[in-house]
Order: C-alpha cells, then structure tokens, then sequence
C-alpha cells in the first residue's frame, strides 16, 4: 500500500521534474540560441512554467500524499532513495508554500525581462537604462523574504541557494577570509610575474579545440553533452546524460579554457548523479556552495596545478604554436596564478576572488535593507572596489555591471561562490588522503581516480542529504576557511621562489 | 461579464500555448542540439509536457468557460480575434476529447523513442532495426484512428494535419494529378537536360552564405530567427519572432538553399501571424496543405524561377567561383528544373514529386487498414517504386527508411505536401493577378510585393479560418489541381524550347 504511494509521488514528481527540467532548457536556449527579439514571448513562457512547477510542488495532492507517506518514509533507511525522496519533497513543498504563485511568476518574468537589458546595458555602458529593471528585482526579493520568518530578511534569500545557511555564519566565515586574504593578497601582488604569454591572439576555432582537449579528460560518457558561446558562462543539465555547458572565446586572452574547466566541474556533479535519481527533484547538486566547490576544484586546483599542466602545456603549444613555442611550462603557470587585484570577478586570481564576492555579499545585504539608494550603487561599488582592492573602476560595464545574476533577480547567490572556494580545498585534502598518488595521476592527463572518488564520495547522492549533512560525510566537518588559506599560502609560496 | 468570462478564457489558453512552445522547442532542440544520449529522458519531457497541454484542453474548467462564452461568440463579428479563439478552441477541445490522454503521451513517448532509432536504421541501411519502432507506431494510430466516427480510419489521421479534408477528398484529387502528372514527367524526363553543375564540392561555410544570401531575401524582421543544419529539414517557431528554420548541407550537391527557402516559406507563415493571437492557438498555419503552399511557393515558384535566379546567379557565382564562373544562368535554371524520376522524395524535381507522395497515401492507407504486412514494407516499397517511377530501389536508405515522419508517428501528413504544391499554384496565380509586374520585382530581388500580399491575404489570420475556408477567402474557390498542371506544362514546355 505504501510502496504504491510511494509510486504515485515518483510519478508525480517525474512530471514535475520534466516540466522543471524543459523550462530549464527554454532558459538554456535564452542564452545560447534565441533569436533576441524572442526574448518577451520567452519571458511569458519561462514565467508560465515556473507557475505550473509551483502549483503542482503546492498542490493539496502532494501535500495528502507526503502526509500518508511520512511514516513510511521515517520507518527507512534514512539514505535511501526514497526516505530521501519524500523527506527533501516535503521540505520543498513547506518552503514552496511560504510563496504565492504570483509572486514566483513575477519574478520569473522580470528576471527574463531584465537579461536583455542588462546585456544591452552592458554593452553600452548604461546603468541607468538597467537601474528600472533592478529597482524591480530587488522589491520582489524584499518582497519574498518577507514570505519567510528569519533572523534577517537576507536569510531565505541565501537558503534558497543554501538551505539551512545563515547571514551571520557567512559574515564570520568571509571575516576569517578576509583577515587571511589581505596581507596574502598584499604580499603576492608585489611579485613580479609576467603574464604576458596570456595576452595575444587565440583564434576561437583553436580555442574551442583546447576547451575540447581539456574536457576530453573529465571522463564525461560519450554523447552525452555540449558546450557553447554565451555572454556569461554556465552549467546545466536536462537529464544525467544530457549535460550543457557553456563558455566564451575571448580572443584577445587566454581566458576561456578556464571557463571550460569550470563549467567543466559543475557539469561532472549533474552528469554523476545516480541514474535512480533521473526525473527527481534529487537529481542534482545539493547546493550551490557545493556546486560551486567542484566547479572551482576542476578549475583551480586541478585546471592551475602544474601537474595537470605538465601534461596539458603540450597540447596548448600544439593548438597555438606561434604563441607558445617560446614560452616554458613555468612561466605559462606563474601567470595563470598571477596574483593582481583587478576590476573583473570572473577574471580575479583565486586569492584577490573572495574579495569580489565579499563586497558583493555586503551589497546586497544593503539592496535588501533599503540601506543603498539603488541609484547611488555605481558610486558605493566603486568606492568599496577602490577600498578593497585598492582598483578604481573606469565605467560601469567593469563596474556594478559586469555580474549576470542582479538580472535574473538572483540575489543571495554571490556568496556561494567564496564558500565554493573554501570547500573546495577541504574536499581535496580529504582526496590527497585517500588518493595520496593523486597528482601522479593528474601528471598524465589522468582525472579518473579523482572523479572516482568524487562519484562515490559526492556527487552519486545529488541532493539526498542537506549541504550540512553532506559536508560532514564527505570531509567529517562544517565550513573551515582554513585549508584554503593553507593551500593558497604554499602555492603562491612555491610560486614566489 | 463576458469580456472578464473572454479574458479569462484568453489568460487560461496563453498558458497551454506556452507550454505548447515550450515542449515544441523542446523537441527542436532534439533534433538540432540535444546530445544523443539524452534522447530517453527528452522522449519522457516530451510526453509529459503533451499529457499536461492536452489536459488542459480537455479540463471541465475550459468547458464551462466556453460554454459560458458561447453565445457571447456567436454574437461577435465571424472573423474578429475573440469570435476565432472561441470557436476553434471549442472545435480543439472537441477533437481532443475523444482521444484518452495516456494514447496521446503513449504516442510522443514512442516517437521521440523511435526518432533517433530511426537516425541509425538509415544510417546503417537497417529496417530490421526500425521495424518494432514502426509497429508501434502504426498500431498506436490505428488505436487513435479507432478514437473518432469516420467514414474510414484513414480519415481521422488526415484531419489532424487538414481539418476537414476527407481521404476521398484526396484520392480524387491525386487521380486528376496522376493522370496529368504521368505523360508530363514522361515527356520532361526524355528531355537531355545537363545538371552536372548541380555537383562538385560546396563548403559548408560557403552553402551558408549563399542561404543567408537568399533569406535576407525573405523580409524576416531583424533578430527574429536562425537556421540549424539537421538530418531532416523543418521549421518551427516559439512565438511569431522566434522563428528557427533549419537545413543542410550536403556536401556534394546544390541542394541546400532549396531546403532553405522551402523552410523560409513556412517561416514566413508563422513569422507573419498577426501579434494580436501571439500565445494563442490560433498562432499558426490553418493547415499543413497551406503551410506547404507557402514553402513550395517560395521553393519553387519563387526559388526555382528565371527571374529570382537573374538577382540570385550573380551572388551563386561570387560565392562559389569555381563551380559557376563558367556557367551560363540557364545552364543552372534548366538544371535546377531538370525532371528525371528519381528514389528520394525530398530531392525530386517539381514533376515528379507529388508521385512521390500519391505511393505514400497509399502506404499509408495499407498500413492503417492492415492490408500491407510491416516485414514486407521494404519489398511493396521497392514495387510501387518501380510501377510509379520506374527507378529500383538500391537499399532501404534510399527507399522506405528515407522520411523522417513515421519514425515521429506521423502517418496522415504526407498527402499535404501535394496538396501544398496544388495550392501553391493557386494562390500564386491571384497573386499575379493583383501584381501584375510580379516578376519584374523577383527579377531584382525583391519579394516584398508577394510578401506584403500574403501577409495581408492569408499570413495574418494564423489559424483564425478553417482550411476550407481560408482557401476560399484567398482563391475564391476549392482545391483544384488544374493551375497546378498548367503552370508545370509551360513552365517545362519553356525549359524544352
């Protein structure tokens, strides 16, 4: 009886799921493919699916269902599939419940409304022609917090990216950040590296056979995904074996194949996830912070090793011989991990990144009290850039402009990133334990016994377990800024001498 | 009242038609994007986004609302928006009710499974691979058929793609078009034509151009399309500036840029509804037959005539210098229009074409009435082939597994691309009759004065009249095979001279 139940909550959630998963898409084909004047019907679509999602998560339908099958659920084991299944379902339908429908579909459509602009704005330099756009985003996400008890209103605007995770405990955490990043970052900025070799010019049809090369070795099953230009880079999925990536070419740097990496790592966390979790709100990462740990693992602590370069720098003087011919393996690493504060997130080193996000995270903390007049915001984030980063920000599109996600009306989301970072470097010691030959492997271009791992340790689960819960099976611990500290001291220690 | 009843009626099918989009794009990323391993899940995503807009459609709550608006409809102008929405709307829903819902998700699952099967039968030459798929299929629309009242089943397939249009219907037409058709090609095909200059090497970025070339042609608004190369061409739109044509590139043949302005005609139909029934049903062709006037007018009307090819050949020849430098302009026009029976349907030359699809109505009708086993498909193929055409079929590639459409499930369809070149012919002949120096504009390139016509005569409406109907309003009249005949007559009659 229950077994049957729990049937008809997977049938349930599968269409759910399809329906999540095919508006996920018409927001991949947004950035990727539309024609631009299809952005405002698009815009209605996108709003249009994310109502239906709602409704059917609220519906009194699931509600009865997860009811019937709570003490099935509790009488499992709490691992598996289906305890998993109906405990994160019942915490999402609570959470869904908190919002009215009309209230998601306006965001969903203002959010869509907003991207064009801010592209355009962007491109022309023009804060004020996406100032309206802002002006709205953020109301509505006052106006969502203000659906939940919290502590802060910034509180369920983080949950929704990190459930369970507090305003207070990032402060502490980026405080401890902070006091070990800027007399880090002081101190490897004042070395003289020359970074030359990145600048140039890389041919895109070149740049995408690198990408190519480089993703050849994440051990992504053949067929199974693709990865394309867009303004801003991302990671997506519509299916384990349907895994999109995106990335850029820029021509003139040597820029993208980080990218790739990066998006390369997120992408490995959806394709990984246990087939028995495919059309299930539990197939896929568990939470942004722990998305963003693996994006910046392949990218960081694997993409600017020089063991992965040691078998990756061959390839590169092979695809773009005229530029890197001349240049050793360890001048090309010295500037890839070139420490420069700089006005660019996307573009910052791994020791000057947290301090971009570190800002954004206070100013949107600001947006959200009402503290910063959204008209003044140019001149607050370009004072705080100048005060810590010691930059001063030449117009706006290198300024408040440069970030994707204030479109989208993600706000909340910035931090993630930092914390990604942090966990990153917890997860790969507790790797280098395991796998002490790790490096070895990484020499040859070899990445499976670390995606083995991964795929065992991590990203089998999808989202099962809370990040809390997942944190502590995969290092045995909560958030600890420590080992990135650690890890960035001795590499731009090595790097110095 | 009613205006509140109307626009509620309005809100509630924007949302079906959104999600009608959405699974629609969903399905063009299938065939232009997806990875191929995706296809089980995507198959899943399809079946379940057509179960949701399908109930929907049949839901009591649009039942009563369209009943409340009856007599508000009835009291509107015939041809105003709302009147139009709320009688087709009423018309679908009827259609849509007597077929289970799980029939219908039943066949999307099957044809999004068999489709990339289907890819691979061709590919490797194989039916056998193909067969169960086919069974399927065929067995699911008989079980469709079973669903309505009909003269014969074979009535109730064909009303999807032409509402209205009866199997009798269509057996007499075709009969007078066979009987014309028959000593034409006969005659045509004796003609010594020399269309070697329809072969040699054409690069695919260079067959590009040339597309691109012909389509800014078309009067499509900036930004508001884009063009794929996939196995099968087809085109489709997400909202009336959405618009994604897709194409190919053979490699060895000047075959492409008719694919491309056959596509750029039905383009041009959904690009051209009025913005007013955007997120409607009403938002698209009337009818496939009509739908297929517009592609055939523009690929051959238009894209195989004299005039277009005096602005075109000069572009031709930039673009290809090798391959045309050398060419007479009629060398190519006689080429272009050579008639010579031949295996594949999307290849053949105007004559010869419609007996491509008379075999397939007949396939058809045998397969739905169960007169012809699917084992013995291949072999009664590779006959009629032979009785029709008078060509052997080499392998199932180049016969039976050539189309893409009963792979997709879509049996019923084929007839209307006759009826389309029927038509094409009609609608050109009022055209020329309003536009009396028609050609002389063609002959510089500019299609404006046939595009402003049709927008105004027949694009516009979208889906607003029935088949029958639109006919009418546009010709005056009925199908009628006769300007058909004529125009091929002179037009080979002229080639021969």
């Amino acid at each position: 009886m229950s077994e049957e139940r729990y049937s008809e909550l997977r049938d349930y959630l599968a269409e759910v799921w399809d329906l999540a998963k095919v508006g996920g898409l018409a927001g991949w084909d947004q950035q990727t493919m539309m024609p631009p004047q299809g952005a405002s019907v698009r815009a209605r679509q996108l709003a249009t699916v994310s109502k239906i999602v709602h409704e059917r998560l609220v519906s009194d339908e699931l509600g009865a269902l997860l009811e019937e099958l709570r003490s099935y659920g509790e009488s499992l084991d709490y691992e598996s599939d289906e305890a998993s299944l109906i405990r994160v379902t019942r915490r999402d339908r609570d959470k869904e419940l908190h919002v009215p429908a009309e209230l998601r579909e306006k965001q969903t459509r203002a959010g869509a409304e907003a991207f064009p602009v801010w592209v355009e704005a962007r491109r022309t330099n023009d804060f004020e022609l996406f100032r309206p756009y802002l002006e709205r985003n953020v109301a509505l996400r006052r106006e969502y917090a203000a659906c939940f008890e919290v502590d802060e209103p910034y509180d369920a605007l983080l949950d929704d990216f990190e459930p369970g995770m507090k305003t207070a405990e990032v402060r502490e955490v980026f405080a401890r950040l902070r006091d070990g990043l800027v007399p880090l970052v002081a101190e490897a900025s004042a070395q003289e590296i020359d970074a030359l070799c990145l600048h140039g010019h890389f041919p895109i049809e070149a740049q995408r056979e690198m990408q190519r090369v480089l993703l050849s070795r994440f051990g992504f099953r053949e067929g199974t995904w693709r990865i394309d230009p867009v303004e801003h880079p991302f990671a997506t999925s519509f299916g384990t074996s349907d895994v999109r990536m995106t990335t850029y070419y820029p021509e003139h740097e040597m820029r993208g194949i980080f990218a790739a990496m990066h998006e390369g790592g997120h992408a490995l966390y959806e394709h990984n996830v246990d087939p028995s979790l495919e059309r299930t709100p539990l197939c896929r990462g568990t939470s942004l912070a722990l998305h963003e740990s693996q994006s910046r693992m392949f990218e960081n602590l694997v993409g600017r090793s020089i063991q992965w370069w040691r078998w990756a720098y061959p390839e590169l003087q092979r695809i773009f011989p005229e530029q890197y011919e001349g240049v050793e393996l360890e001048t090309f690493h010295r500037a890839i991990n070139k420490v420069q504060p700089s006005l660019i997130r996307i573009e910052a080193d791994e020791a000057t990144y947290s301090l971009h996000i570190i800002l954004r995270f206070e100013l949107e903390q600001d947006l959200i009290a009402g503290t910063v007049d959204i008209a003044e915001l140019p001149n607050v984030w370009n004072e705080r850039m100048r005060e810590y980063l010691g930059v001063e920000v030449p117009d706006d599109s290198h300024g408040v402009l440069q970030d994707v996600h204030w479109s989208r009306g993600t706000i909340g989301y910035f931090s993630t990133y930092a914390l990604g970072n942090v966990i990153s470097v917890q997860i790969w010691d507790k790797v280098l334990g395991d796998v002490p030959d790790l490096y070895e492997h990484v020499e040859r271009g070899d990445l499976e016994p670390l995606t083995a791992w991964l795929r065992e340790r991590l990203w089998r689960h999808g989202r099962k377990f809370t990040p809390q819960e997942t944190l502590e099976r995969v290092v045995g611990g909560g958030l600890d800024p420590e080992p990135y500290l650690r890890y960035l001291n001795e590499k731009l220690g090595v790097l110095a001498s």
